[in-house]
């Protein structure tokens, strides 16, 4: 954590100073801001904790419920959401107070005794090791909270406006702020609809739908929906309870003849969450499958655990979940036919624009990913940093993810909810589970070039780094202090493209790239406007091959050890060495040449550059920040 | 982190319920109080937050200042601390804001140019591995800041009563509260000697002076600072600067020609802290020491610095620290003469019993110590879990490591002020910092047989837990959700002791100590009171020899799955296995026979005893509980 650097902070250093929109943010709604986000889901609020930290932009986040979200909803956190959550500092803290999951344990009729379940497979859960962040189970309430934290503790100093509800949006041609969006104040437990405040008109230039899945923005945009599955329903329960049900603190798939259950161990050691299954709703079936009791959820858990017993003593939440795989035809206002046209002024994200059955855990992750992927790319067009048609890359971008996460979701939900003997092999569904791994934990997102990902032209010299597919940390040493760390961890949500100088033994290319860096006007970093510190768009960082001891600090290029603030100190964190004890090099295939890795605001691999390629370092840089290319 | 089982808690699980003296805790000091604490120090902070988990107390902390600490003081935290911090729920956060050590530099004159400084080694800081947790540096006020959350989290809810001073105190004949405190409101600034408010008298059963090196509690119990050594003055300097020396990150001990600095690297990556030597403050020179500018210490930190230049951009504090070695007599208020006839009801505890140099960076972590002894023995005899002869035992111990850690300290002070040429060997600093690591590091302490200590008969069966000695964590796997994690992080400082019991692969042993443990009216837990979970007093886990996957958990000793709060829950989290890639049996020398081992609330060793040894487990805490021994 870095701190300190403007002047001495005495307390938390995790509340940063106020700027910008903070010094003097209103408690009321203003009539015109930038950006405007409807709902304070899992997308919005990464969303509004991603553009917290741009000072310039004024963000507003509006909810219709009268406060936070207390209770229910999605629990599964993977590792990738948690790596997101490294970067907005609160990665320690959640884990600590998550459940993990390190094991899931599938449960089968026992061959002997078809009524009885026996445990039939515990595979371990992430067995590539494919990120050094662990699969947690927390409450959605609480990933919510810690992302308020981030955005009250961030310059701007935001806090979400709850009890608004949005009842429409028109597209106008107001120059500055085109998007209107019609708001109500409602009064707690009611809505626009049972009786709210007068309408007001809220001016955005900026418009971002996190409004779930029956998404006003959504029909708003003129989308929809469609899916092709019928609706399965499930009766979620979260509780406290005595059992003799050996693997009650393991997450398990149990299939029994009376049916199935998704158990997920809850935080804190003693809750637990079952998903038991009430089948495909039938047309016409929907109020009867609704109206499920919580008695009669508990009564099919007991038949499908048999010959174990569950004796439920508290009840915290329970829900009928209803879901069918659906996924809206683009994520932003602009249809097809107007894409050479113009470029997107609403967008939507999360459940408005797809959802998922519980099984796979995806909903809270991807709809966090939709969130971040959106609103760096605001900042930055906010800022002036980048053209406007970098905002079409949002549509472009995670609209195949979450057409592959549907497909994955299907294939997954359909073996959870086969019964055993309809399976070609009775290890199918624990075969599919370990097969696929990488997916559910949320790596295997790889983006199509585009303005901001490159060809795959350099691959080989940074195999470990795939371009598209999120950057991979790995353990390296910082030259200052000597301390170990984890190259990635150092990246905060801050907006900042990161450039990775690995560097060669042999020192010249590596001057010859730190003084191209440093001056030429071809450089990304030549794009900074004046007044800002050099490293306020560009974070440059280098790891060297040799050990920390062998390197001499003083001797750096400048560019490596850049001034900021208002002493202009020396920022020491950017020069690394390989860790002898795992060599980052090898881990990562990196060429002893040395390669450069361009990595994205939201973490993604964007390209891998030789340590002489400055024109084409250049050539993608310049069409972002509008720099001459020769 | 376990929680949730009184029922479903939405929001921060670090902030428990309230209960007990919490409920309707006044915000006014009360007349009367169980404990009342004399100043917000490291010392009185740990106690207070120790007490702070025993509902059933009403303890106060009463400080001079208007409010928490801002700045300055010490900042050196060693791995003992931050493992004390773990028992208190904060080790992860305050090591993420932290200045990490894990090297150290040490810079000698050039002998080619002696008038420039050059460096001579760098051995790393915890060679031998002897704790997982670092050593860190942070900001005193920092520490203090978490111990106030534990505190406003606790079921008590306390917070500190800043801006009351002690002016006197009375040991009266007052049978149930014979501590009379007087205390005088104050205002900002301000003292009781320049005008405050009327004068209170607060009755306590006990008082903690935790009230610094000028205590006038230490005075009222008559007592006094003893040294033999003159004041050895340093001009200290937290500041913000640009310079060219290369180690500025890395803890330093820099000897020139020109005099001596110990550079400390602080939190947040720019800020450091340097002790320049102003040499030994001659009687009669006193005020002329203290009179040293910042002007005056920075020019003098460059002629140390020579060739390198230090240009300081801003000055967060400084301050002449001037400091002996010094140890009171006592730590409590019974003179020898008296110890057979009655229990202490004062105590002193942290700068008010020994001061000592910054230089070994002991401070504030002895005086944490002190404060942890103390407290968690207050708690258990105002609850009547132990006789008032337990309060014996804190003077006993801890005057001991004071003087152990004063006399470590005059030796290391006198090398690291000592001249190059003074020296025997010009190795001689580096080689006493790597021999002695373990010292400064916080492990040295090792308690004598007491009525909490048992002897050492059955060491030879568990030789990597020295009875005495803090309890050493080594990795397990828990079986009910096969999580990797360590043994000694779930103890959390709660008050309960803890029987750690490590199985023989034979179940018949095992069996039958359990049993034993769980009916026996010589058990221990039989003198947990009615109405209490079985669980309240002492924690039994087991720990298996075998992999976690061939325990069957069900069938484990009920002991060992203990049900708890209103709902009379098992509590999954006390049955560990060995990790196989970390065999904790070989890692701690455990007799495959198995072994009990006893551990205080406050994490020292208490007892280590064969798995049939029952007689002296029930004769090691009958003096305690007052159970029969047979
Ligand atoms: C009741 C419920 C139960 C669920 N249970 C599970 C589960 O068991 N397992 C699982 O994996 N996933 C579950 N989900 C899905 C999971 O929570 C979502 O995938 C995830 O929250 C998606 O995040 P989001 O930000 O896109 O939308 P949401 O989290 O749905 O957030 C949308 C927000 O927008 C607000 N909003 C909506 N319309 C307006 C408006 N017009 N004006 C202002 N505010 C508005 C809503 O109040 C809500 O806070 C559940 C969802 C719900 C609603
Ligand atoms: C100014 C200063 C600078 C220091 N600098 C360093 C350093 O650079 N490096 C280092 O290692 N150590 C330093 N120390 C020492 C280190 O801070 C102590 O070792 C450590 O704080 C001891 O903790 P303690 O709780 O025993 O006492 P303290 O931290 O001294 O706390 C005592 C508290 O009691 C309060 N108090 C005193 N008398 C009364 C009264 N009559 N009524 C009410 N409240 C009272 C005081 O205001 C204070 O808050 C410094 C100490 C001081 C005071």
């Amino acid at each position: 954590m870095q701190f300190h650097h403007h002047g001495y902070v005495s307390g938390d250093p995790r509340v940063q100073p106020a700027a910008g929109t903070g010094i003097d943010r209103p408690a009321e709604l203003p009539d015109t801001v930038d950006v405007l986000i409807v709902g304070t889901g899992p997308a919005g609020m990464i969303a509004a904790a991603q553009l917290s930290q741009f000072p310039g932009i004024t963000t507003r986040i509006i909810e219709r419920r009268e406060g936070r979200l207390v209770i229910g909803q999605a629990d599964g956190i993977q590792a990738r959401s948690v790596e997101t959550f490294q970067a907005f500092g609160f990665a320690g803290r959640i884990t600590e107070e998550a459940y993990r999951i390190t094991e899931m344990a599938f449960w089968k009729p026992d061959p002997a005794a078809p009524s009885n379940i026996v445990r039939t497979a515990r595979p371990i859960d992430d067995p590539t090791g494919i990120s050094e962040f662990p699969h947690l189970i927390v409450n959605q309430a609480r990933v919510l909270d810690y992302f308020a934290e981030v955005m009250a503790n961030s310059p701007t100093r935001m806090t979400p406006d709850y009890g608004w509800e949005l009842v429409g949006l028109d597209l106008t041609d107001d120059a500055e702020h085109p998007v209107h969006a019609r708001v109500v104040r409602i009064a707690d437990g009611g809505s626009a609809a049972t009786g709210g405040g007068e309408e007001r008109t809220i001016r955005a230039r900026y418009l971002l739908g996190a409004d779930g899945a029956r998404s006003r923005v959504r029909e708003a945009i003129g989308c929809t929906l469609d899916g092709t599955q019928a609706n399965h329903a499930w009766g979620v329960m979260d509780v406290l309870a005595v059992t003799d049900f050996p693997d009650i603190r393991t997450k398990c798939a149990i299939q029994s003849e009376a049916g199935s259950i998704l158990l997920i161990p809850r935080e804190g050691g003693h809750l637990f969450r079952m998903y038991v299954d009430l089948g495909e709703v039938r047309e016409g079936h929907e109020a009867a499958v609704r109206a499920t009791t919580i008695e009669q959820i508990i009564v099919k858990a007991n038949e499908i655990l048999h010959p174990y017993t569950l004796d439920v003593k508290d009840v915290a939440w329970h829900s009928v979940y209803e879901v069918g795989h659906r996924i809206t035809e683009r994520f932003d206002d602009v249809p097809p036919e107007q894409r050479d046209r113009r470029t997107p002024r609403v967008f939507i994200a999360g459940d408005a624009c797809h959802t998922h059955s519980a099984k796979a855990g995806q909903g809270m992750n991807v709809s966090m990913q939709d969130g971040w992927n959106i609103a760096w790319k605001l900042g930055h067009v906010l800022e002036g940093r980048a053209p406007a048609s970098l905002l079409a890359t949002y549509n472009a971008e995670r609209r195949v993810i979450a057409q592959d996460l549907i497909d994955f979701d299907r294939e997954w939900s359909n073996l959870m909810a086969a019964r055993p003997e309809e399976l070609a092999d009775p290890t199918e569904l624990e075969d599919f589970y370990v097969r696929t791994a990488e997916f559910p934990a949320g790596f295997l997102t790889r983006y199509a070039p585009s303005l901001i990902v490159a060809d795959t032209r350099h691959q080989e010299i940074a195999t470990g780094f795939p371009i598209g597919r999120r950057f991979r940390s790995a353990p390296v040493v910082r030259v200052c202090d000597g301390n170990p760390v984890h190259l990635g961890h150092h990246a905060r949500a801050d907006g900042r493209w990161r450039i990775y100088v690995f560097a060669p033994a042999d020192r010249a290319p590596l001057e010859r790239l730190a003084g191209w860096l440093a001056d030429d006007p071809a450089s990304p970093l030549a794009a900074t406007p004046p007044g800002l510190d050099r490293d306020h768009w560009f974070d440059v960082k280098v790891v060297h091959p040799q050990p920390h001891t062998e390197i001499d600090l003083p001797a750096e290029p400048a560019v490596f050890l850049p001034r900021s603030g208002p002493f202009q100190l020396i920022d020491y964190e950017k020069v690394y060495a390989a860790d002898p004890r795992d060599d980052i090099f090898a881990a990562r295939g990196i060429h002893r040449d040395g390669a450069i890795v361009v990595v994205r605001p939201d973490q993604y691999v964007s390209a891998v550059l030789p340590l002489d390629a400055t024109d084409e370092l250049a050539a993608f840089f310049a069409p972002l920040t509008g720099a001459p290319v020769d």
